[in-house]
């Protein structure tokens, strides 16, 4: 396998976008990461979507958009794990790039959303559930979550406000990320007393849907080391890993055993360890998963991921840095696009381009996506050199 | 990239499973491949399937399956390229394998249809085609077919019953594959005054829904080559092109120019040229679509491809064997699954195991699977060592 690096980024605002399709959403952050690559010829297309079968009636998304971006002719294929389609789509590329049968390819995670009523995308975001064992049984995918956070908070014995530190991290970085759905501080107070979604989980413990597309360029890692003024951001580490599909067929639901398992591959493969990630783009769909990503990745011990928040380490600033541009909480969270946003931000930092948020130094970053609850996990390391 | 080896196939009858679920079709076709290759440790799965979300409100197939077939904590993923699913899905495994990220991939074509009345069915399938500009105008998937067969006749002066030998041929063939959904002949007489469909496609030009799944295990070529009573059979060439996903969008509507050029690709990587195939696995889904396959994979001149059938040339002592064991037409159309029947129908060949329809001397085969109205168009040619 060769290296692979990651030459140019693109992202769309992620919002209700009423007056744009999913062509053109896709469309816009595939541009963008083209020009930002200068590149306009590229051998492949792989795009991370979940759900446009669903709310756009649309299929084969890979041709869908290479015809629509004008790589005419080019392979393209869609790719799809859930809420994890974005970094499986990713995963896809790498791989085709680093065996030597294309020499660059074009990633996208593009989703369109909010064209259907809420109850609709709820029934839509199910599909990411065991159809036969758990939503026969009418639990909704934040219903399962629910179900797995008040089981942590009784287990470990942590109260709700002890998970607030997650999302006001989240939107007091979000501030400064004119790409994320959300420009909204809130507060302790705030948290607590938001409307209840599926108890324990609230509003803002939930991260928000919403319209968005991000991309990369990937090409070989040798090429981008012959061009002047780009730094070279190579793909270290990649991993994916599954667990069973429904949470009650797993030996212990509080532990995320494929976040645990790709993260040891990707740290195995990158040469690192935890204390050397420099910054941490997790998959916070909801505050519990945020606790349980920093478990299982060997950030804190088990039962004790909220204590990070609490002891104040997850910001910029912080020892572990997560959700620097907003997260999944405040950023939003387009399904199929949210784990190419992640590999985009964690790019921004190591480009040192995030301002306010910017980590100090930041030369190692990692991304991880999640489908369904936990079923399945991508990590990706990604190195400034 | 190191060559890689087809070591197992398996595959369920195509019908109308109503006692099986998804999970089980393609858990079947899984589990005998496995036997077959008397392997049940493997590295990852790749799954090729459509219709899966609207069809059966299940996403993430490919750890929906993992967890199955007891691939426990090991990467997983669904592709999909609509009807193209089957052998994108190989394309993405063969990737992972040629790239040396892993050693062994299991490779799964899945798809259950028959869950859904007749009219969700055709909707769901037209989730191929443009959602915004051919869909949008009220025609169906058929229906676009149906533009393009009337326009090639008109063209090129052929009658409908000069492709009566496309699905005689197949129907006759699929009398010998217990896979097969269709176990009837059919003359011309029969083919003529079938139902009408969509003008001038009829019941007979078109490839029968069904629920099936099919299977193989690649891994590195050098492993085959140890193993005592084991034919070698490798993945030669492997090719993806795309085309405007919209068939008015195109330059020529009667020319697969995708399939021209996933051909060309294909050839090219396994030193071989047309006359060299000697078993060709097309995606007649309509017979239309086999005229222009043959004439886009330089099997016959353009407008020249009926030619092929009324010459009695393509049946499996003919000089271009397609659809020996049923093709589309009649061993069935489960849409995300058949470009894995077509490859695991060319090991069948090579391995000389197809009995009265075998091609005396088969060494090299070609399976090439279609998505949409020739927008994604994947090749793969197998050679038997």
């Amino acid at each position: 396998m060769r290296q692979v690096a990651i030459l140019g980024i693109g992202q769309t605002k992620i919002d209700e976008h009423w007056d744009l399709s999913l062509r053109e959403i896709g469309g816009n952050a595939a541009f963008a990461a083209m020009q930002d690559a200068g590149m306009d010829k590229i051998d492949a297309l792989f795009i991370g979507n979940m759900l446009s079968p669903i709310v756009s009636g649309q299929n084969q998304l890979g041709t869908f958009f290479s015809d629509w971006v004008g790589l005419w002719g080019q392979e393209a294929v869609k790719v799809e794990a859930a809420c994890a389609s974005g970094a499986a789509a990713l995963r896809a590329g790498l791989m085709a790039v680093a065996s030597g049968e294309i020499d660059s390819a074009l990633v996208v995670g593009a989703e369109k959303m909010t064209d259907k009523a809420g109850h609709d995308v709820t029934a839509a975001l199910a599909t990411a559930a065991d159809a036969d064992y758990e939503v026969e049984q009418g639990i909704s995918f934040v219903g399962i979550n629910a179900l797995v956070m008040r089981r942590y908070m009784y287990e470990f014995g942590w109260k709700h406000a002890d998970f607030a530190p997650f999302s006001i991290n989240a939107h007091a970085n979000a501030m400064h990320n004119p790409f994320a759905r959300l420009h909204q501080k809130i507060n302790v107070e705030q948290f607590e007393k938001s409307s209840m979604v599926a108890t324990p989980i609230n509003l803002l413990d939930a991260s928000p849907i919403g319209d968005g597309a991000a991309a990369v360029i990937l090409v070989p890692a040798e090429r981008v080391a012959s061009l002047k003024g780009k730094p070279k951001i190579t793909v270290a580490g990649s991993a994916s890993a599954t667990d069973s599909i429904a949470v009650h067929s797993r030996k212990d639901p509080l532990f995320l055993s494929a976040a645990y398992e790709s993260a040891r591959r990707a740290y195995e493969m990158a040469g690192v360890q935890p204390g050397d990630i420099d910054v941490f783009e997790l998959h916070d769909a909801f505050s519990i998963m945020a606790a349980l990503s920093l478990e299982a990745c060997g950030f804190a011990e088990r039962g004790q991921g909220v204590r990070l928040g609490l002891d104040n380490e997850i910001s910029p600033n912080g020892r572990v840095p997560v959700c620097t541009r907003g997260g999944l909480k405040a950023r939003g969270h387009p399904v199929g696009a949210t784990g190419m946003y992640q590999v985009v931000e964690v790019v921004q930092q190591l480009r040192g381009g995030c301002g306010e948020t910017q980590v100090d130094g930041a030369r190692v970053g990692m991304a991880q996506n999640i489908g369904g609850s936990g079923a399945t996990i991508l990590t990706h390391i990604l190195k400034a050199e």
